[in-house]
């Protein structure tokens, strides 16, 4: 057995519950592997958030998802039966906007963003007043040409203005688009990302995640972008910001250790629940040296009932 | 000044030049910044090649360059102005088309290669009778789809018979062929790459090389590929095995320290030559602690004249 500190198990024990509950104000939620799989809502779920929210408990939906924006991920929720509203939901593509804008808040017109992903990031930097490029535009989605080399290199295709590369999920990624989001690096952009998860669960096995969309730049520059979701803390600091968050009142609630347990706790937390219904197993924390142990753990999340 | 032994300085120094020349029976050249930048062939270069031939020396072009074949390189020699043959080039294409055949040499029909890459690496598998899928298949050359998803984790869009992923430049990188890729490496197959050089050099700055393309698999398996270009010693073997060099009758000429030199100095050759036409600077050399040290050295290539 494990001679450090195990979590505590709330499954079942209603007393437990109750002064787990009372214990915080705000509950942070990852999304996948939490409060569903895929298209799966886990039975009990919605219960769980209204008996929180009757006892004045405030919920939001934390998730590294960069292709959508707030209001597309508010269509997800209710699409899968969760009530919510836009204020409850915080996203990497909105983190990355509010970073991008309150945060580095460069001077216009050298302010401009080049996107490497989806519809989501570019609503989220409309919405934020950040200029862009890149993205979805059509422009970017085709072959390099001979033509292309030559306008990389004497910097006619590149725009002057342009002082920041943001890589997110981008389903349409190519040769062209990594070549010039190198050249602007090479020019001396920022460089940062929406998230580096390296893949992205679906239909139960993986597919290329934000961070292996970024990792070629990595490559080539020998740069590590700065993040914006979970785990790293210049999310938490969005997060903190915009909900004028008491940390010592806030617990964290996910499925995968080395990314929502670990964000709760780096960023000093009062708590954080860990949910054996995603990625991670209780043989992961009970292991002699385990490093990111969660302060309780149930075994669905639909156990947090009275 | 460094306190490890220098290379010997060749340029402008007949009787050394001499003495060089007699010390070798093979040349093995790298091409770009050794014979040509870009588009620019250096002067004197074919004088020095024909110099060597006439003195009976055997010469051999060893190119990463994965998109072409052997028989493509022979074209551009020859368009550059460089008599050769067919037989003088080992290119990362073949390199990786004789690993898979000779090497590895796997029983049909579990002996198929899923390639990320070009025309080049086809035309080396088909020529040593590895049957492949992917490539330059405009099956692959599209958006992912929602039913591609589903393929995939049923295994439908697969096939069983790949026990190979081979990775090199593909100028048509997409999430699709990512996602396929990824999906046979889950099931066991063999990581290979042509090369894992991070940048292609070109129009005088640079774009993602082959490494950059193998990157994001890297990212999601946490597995290294068995690289079959310059500097593994998989391509010396390679080289060895088709030439029978006689090592210490070798010499690497080259403008990397960090894949040429190395490549000659690691594969034991009898000596390696470094020319400063491309990208290393004799600082580096000169530098107390150099790890990589040419044993001789000329301004340029063609200053190897009698």
């Amino acid at each position: 057995m494990a001679t450090h500190a195990l979590p505590k198990y709330l499954t079942g024990d209603k007393a437990a519950i109750n002064e787990f509950i009372d214990k915080f104000d705000v509950f942070l939620f990852d999304c996948d592997g939490v409060l569903w799989s895929g298209d799966h809502l886990f039975e009990g779920v919605v219960d769980t958030l209204e008996l929180l929210r009757s006892r004045g408990k405030q919920t939001i939906f934390v998730t590294n998802n960069s292709t959508k924006s707030r209001s597309d991920y508010l269509k997800k929720l209710t699409a899968m039966g969760i009530p919510s509203n836009v204020d409850e939901i915080f996203a990497s593509a909105y983190s990355s906007a509010i970073y991008i804008s309150k945060i580095m808040n460069l001077p216009s017109p050298k302010n401009k963003v080049f996107v490497l992903g989806e519809a989501g990031i570019e609503t989220e930097l409309r919405e934020c007043g950040v200029p862009f490029i890149g993205g979805t535009d059509p422009a970017y989605r085709r072959d390099i040409t001979p033509a292309d080399y030559t306008a990389m290199a004497d910097g006619s295709l590149l725009d002057d203005d342009v002082a920041i590369v943001l890589a997110g999920l981008d389903f349409h990624i190519n040769y062209l688009k990594l070549s010039v989001a190198y050249q602007y690096l090479r020019r001396g952009a920022k460089f940062l990302a929406t998230n580096t998860d390296s893949t992205l669960p679906s239909n139960h096995t993986f597919f290329p995640g934000a961070g292996s969309i970024s990792i070629p730049l990595v490559n080539m520059t020998g740069q590590q972008p700065i993040a914006l979701g979970k785990p790293s803390q210049a999310m938490m600091d969005s997060i903190e910001g915009k909900f004028q968050l008491d940390r010592s009142k806030a617990c964290m609630v996910g499925d995968r250790l080395n990314t929502d347990i670990k964000f709760g706790i780096q960023g000093r937390l009062g708590g954080t629940l860990a949910v054996l219904t995603g990625v991670s197993k209780k043989e992961e924390w009970e292991v002699e040296g385990a490093e990111t142990v969660p302060a309780y753990y149930v075994d669905k999340l639909s156990d947090i009932k009275v």
